[in-house]
């Protein structure tokens, strides 16, 4: 069964359920010509969007429905994460070719769903149209924050330490099993897939990183470590130094590299899709803040560089040695 | 030139002049993880969102980049009109195939700043990536209303005036002219082409008539006058009764139908993509409303039907013969 068995209206009705878990504040959901909510009193509205696009984000047949609407709905959390805030309604646009199926489109919904709930968010409205070709997922996320409570990438202070909230690299690796088409059944590789497929929003780190005393600026990793520290670097006018024996790399990533003949650093720097977050925090708040941090995560804030004036962005080696080196993440558009 | 040749910052940066035109309440525009600004104290906000997909919404040779950026943005507008609210923030997600040019974009984006401009819309932010063939813009806009003023589609009472802001069914003859090659250079044709190209956006209209006594329920033509009051039937649990004759149409269109042998009052029927607000008001207060809406828009409000209990959806001929009509505008998914 496909769209076309039970018209737009009827998928509508279908993908309804569920979709309003916290109806406080919302004056209108799905089914009128836009969507009405009450804003926190005094606080600040956070936007994001995300557009994902069969062929170029995933590939339909690689993935699972549930998956694709976790990392859809996922990869908008992070952006509010990355600015501190709570994320709150969430609007899907989706657009469907006729080859896809009744059954994936539901565990699609299901997938964000699934997260949504996690999260408290509304799936609040959206679109829902056909396609010629490609499989097509839109999402605007609107959060909120309190207007001193946000965290921007053009903040960064000299001296500040980098930090990481995660592992880096993990999804390259991911993507690269997918794409080579390996088998990622075994102990070590399924971590990476599901680093790929399942990313973690960090909701709660970024929500608890704007309310530490010291935290100056953040940015998620969507492009990959080297070009989003490079946003940073280029939006506060600093430069970056980084220590490759302190960019965090999970043991699977280091087994995939031992089997595969890769570099973990390189994955870690150019890989892209770990979403998670980099903030840079006042030296002299560090320690307080990553004591903090592991006494409420049980997982430590990974420090792996500092902000400097050079104007350089710069990768320390494990030799000493001095590498420069270049926002080399994905760019959309760049040739391949 | 296109997209890869600058890369997907390089084009951000070169899109990003002239999208903030209403700087106040703006925390953060285009170039962080996600945008933030103050809502109005006390206002509902509003959002709606628009997917428009190449070669099912439209044909990239056969419209201009401006008439196409306009629309993706007009048809967002009407849905935020069509609730009574004042537009404000947009977003704009892009999926670029590589035969698009880079001067086809930037007259894209044009089309959105001029329409923007016009109505102190924000373009605020987005999202640019590649797709493999068909060009994708999805829109997401936010508005605002006082919750008190603002128009459902379940609110329709028995007795209302059904009334249109605009002709119907231009829109679906222009759409005729461009599928079937016709050249709409001439007075009569032109004029159907700009309606489905550049489609107004009744913003204005919408918040005059929310905050006149007695207008209850509104919505806008997307789908087509059929479909869409339907719509208004099916929620406010109410019949529909129409006057084939009130039903405003076009000079234009009488000719049109004329020349091609179509029934105009099909066309208004069973059209879509008018984006004129189609409301319903309380008989006692429909003289006072009208008197109104021309003194201020030098445009009469068009009294087309009633709301009825009878539950069913009635068509008065010019005869008076009754036939009863079904929501037969467009359902995205209905075989054809």
């Amino acid at each position: 069964m496909n769209l076309k068995d039970i018209g737009e209206f009827g998928f509508i009705k279908r993908i309804s359920r569920g979709c309003l878990i916290r109806p406080q504040n919302v004056i209108k959901a799905i089914g009128d010509d836009a969507a009405a909510f009450l804003p926190e009193p005094g606080e600040t509205i956070l936007v994001t969007t995300d557009l994902l696009v069969e062929r170029i984000h995933f590939l339909k047949d690689a993935t699972s429905g549930f998956n694709l609407g976790y990392k859809a709905l996922s990869v908008n959390l992070s952006d509010i994460a990355a600015m501190g805030g709570i994320a709150r309604e969430a609007f899907i646009s989706i657009a469907v070719p006729e080859n896809c199926t009744l059954d994936f489109l539901e565990d699609l919904y299901k997938g964000m769903k699934r997260l949504a709930a996690e999260f408290g968010v509304n799936l609040l409205g959206g679109d829902t149209t056909r396609s010629k070709t490609d499989l097509i997922i839109n999402v605007s996320l609107i959060g909120s924050a309190s207007e001193k409570e946000i965290l921007y990438r053009n903040t960064a202070q000299q001296g500040d330490i980098i930090c990481s909230t995660g592992f880096l690299g993990d999804s390259r690796a991911g993507f690269h099993l997918i794409t080579n088409d390996i088998k990622g059944d075994s102990n070590e590789l399924k971590p990476l897939l599901d680093a790929h497929f399942m990313p973690k929003p960090y909701l709660r780190e970024g929500r608890f990183l704007v309310r530490q005393s010291g935290v100056h600026a953040a940015i998620d990793v969507s492009d990959g470590l080297s070009s989003d520290i490079g946003h940073i670097a280029e939006q506060s006018n600093v430069g970056i130094r980084l220590y490759s024996e302190k960019i965090p790399v999970s043991d699977n990533l280091e087994k995939f590299c031992a089997r595969f003949d890769f570099d973990p650093v390189e994955y870690a720097l150019a890989g892209g899709e770990d979403y998670t977050l980099l903030c840079t925090i006042s030296p002299d708040k560090m320690d307080h803040v990553a004591a903090n941090y592991v006494k409420r995560f049980r997982n430590p804030l990974y420090q792996i560089g500092e902000i400097t004036d050079s104007g350089k962005m710069e990768l320390i080696l494990s030799d000493g040695q001095i590498r420069s080196f270049a926002p080399s993440g994905w760019d959309h558009f760049e040739k391949i």
